[in-house]
């Protein structure tokens, strides 16, 4: 099953994807969706107004989850490459809701960095609450995977030792087009798929899922221990090698790009890189 | 104005402080009054149902808010005892709002960690929205201030370079009981106030809110160039010397603990420190 939140009409509605058309859930997005109990037997089921999917203006996958949790380093030849050792534990940080868009929408470059860069990551997004879940509690707590491009503003990210400042720019964060359940994926709750980004048709980033160090269970777990998760929270995995910031010589985002962020069989999110207009 | 968010009859309410009562504000939460234009005039005028002080149980004081930043080595005699320069940056951390408890509530030591230690902060609550907010503007989005002790996991803290594992434990952070609105302190929106933090009646920390390198208005200034701010959003300022990590020895709560934090003017945290019961 593939979910997504659809504006229209200035608001938003919960669809689900059949074919090419998007069938309304009856609930205005994804998060409210999933924050129901036996959501995935509702959403498979419903026969709600039809969207065509051609030209859908999707919104944020969820508008406003409780919180995305972000992995640092976690793909083992990007880590190996870099020349350090694998971590015993995860680095997590976060962003705030209010940094994200839709899998189409336009990434204002704020006038604020001149490092604005890109990351390509395998988001989970929690189907259940769950806090201290380990193994099948775990696994029954994703609802399924989307896409993120977790755009970054390195100069603000290295000013001081946290990165925060770097990651929660306001409105730079495209997340979806599609909610894709693990039933529909090889490997399921921890999927082994290609993800790429292209800048302007040139691949910059290249890899698989499966090559990930903590997967996506382990992190349910991992995250769950310290705080709970809510349906619609969101976790992003982490990006493999390829960043702007990392090549020689460093290539940041200018403005007048297009960038192609996407995963096998999960989805595509293309969003154009345009200069912040002076207010 | 002391406003507060009270537990009342299984649910919460938005409530004024009037002498020794507490008076209804007609709405369920600081939160839920905060995101109302008006609200200052709103709160003033108020005469609900009125709920004695005395015995009072507070529920943090924006249950739900957007974002919770808070801000690293801020105080000047703190950052110069540790050998460090004055950054020219603050440094920016979250917490997730299910880190949140109310000024009264058990503070439940997780199982997971060995050293778990205390934080008295000075908070800033939003009160109108704010993006790039400069000078008056970055002034008016104060809606006042209250109390928060970030308490910290240390060793989670430090198991990889970003602190967010350490700062964000579920239901472990004290917040509240008041805001009080600018006009009711010493020094306005840049409040010179004495902080204290106390373990069993022993004082730990000890400084004034007029030695901080970031004041209120200048973090108001520097978040909301990342990211809008929200009604119901906190910024906490940071920490003096003094928290049990630093002391020789280490010094930590392990359970059984009275921790009170207290805002000359602001409000006083009491908090029972308890071991975890096992599921």
């Amino acid at each position: 099953m593939k979910l997504a939140t659809l504006r229209t009409d200035g608001t938003t509605r919960a669809v689900r994807l059949d074919g090419d058309v998007l069938v309304d859930l009856g609930v205005p997005d994804v998060g409210a969706l999933l924050a129901e109990e036996g959501w995935a037997e509702r959403a498979a089921a419903a026969t709600g107004v039809r969207y065509p999917v051609e030209g859908a203006d999707f919104a944020p996958l969820v508008p406003a989850p409780s919180k995305v949790v972000c992995v640092g380093l976690n793909y083992r030849n990007h880590i190996q490459e870099m020349g350090r050792d694998l971590p015993e534990h995860p680095t997590l940080f976060a962003k705030f809701a209010d940094s994200l868009i839709g899998a189409g929408d336009d990434i204002v470059r704020p006038d604020e960095t001149a490092e604005f860069d890109w990351e390509v990551e395998l988001a989970v997004v929690v189907g259940a609450p769950a806090r201290r879940a380990r193994g099948a509690e775990a696994e029954a707590a994703i609802a399924g995977f989307t896409v993120l491009n977790d755009i970054t503003c390195r100069d603000w990210q290295f000013r001081t030792r946290e990165w925060l400042q770097g990651k929660t720019w306001d409105s730079t964060t495209p997340v979806g087009p599609f909610l894709v359940t693990p039933d529909e994926l090889p490997g399921g709750v921890r999927p082994s798929l290609d993800v790429r980004l292209l800048v302007d048709g040139e691949v910059m980033q290249s890899d698989s899922t499966g090559d990930l160090l903590f997967d996506p269970v382990d992190l349910v777990e991992y995250v769950s221990t310290v705080v709970r998760l809510n349906p619609g929270d969101i976790i992003a995995t982490g990006t493999p090698g390829g960043v702007g910031h990392a090549r020689r010589p460093e290539r940041y985002l200018v403005g007048g790009e297009t960038v192609v962020t996407e995963i096998e069989g999960i989805g595509r999110l293309e969003n154009r890189v345009v200069k912040e207009k002076s207010a």
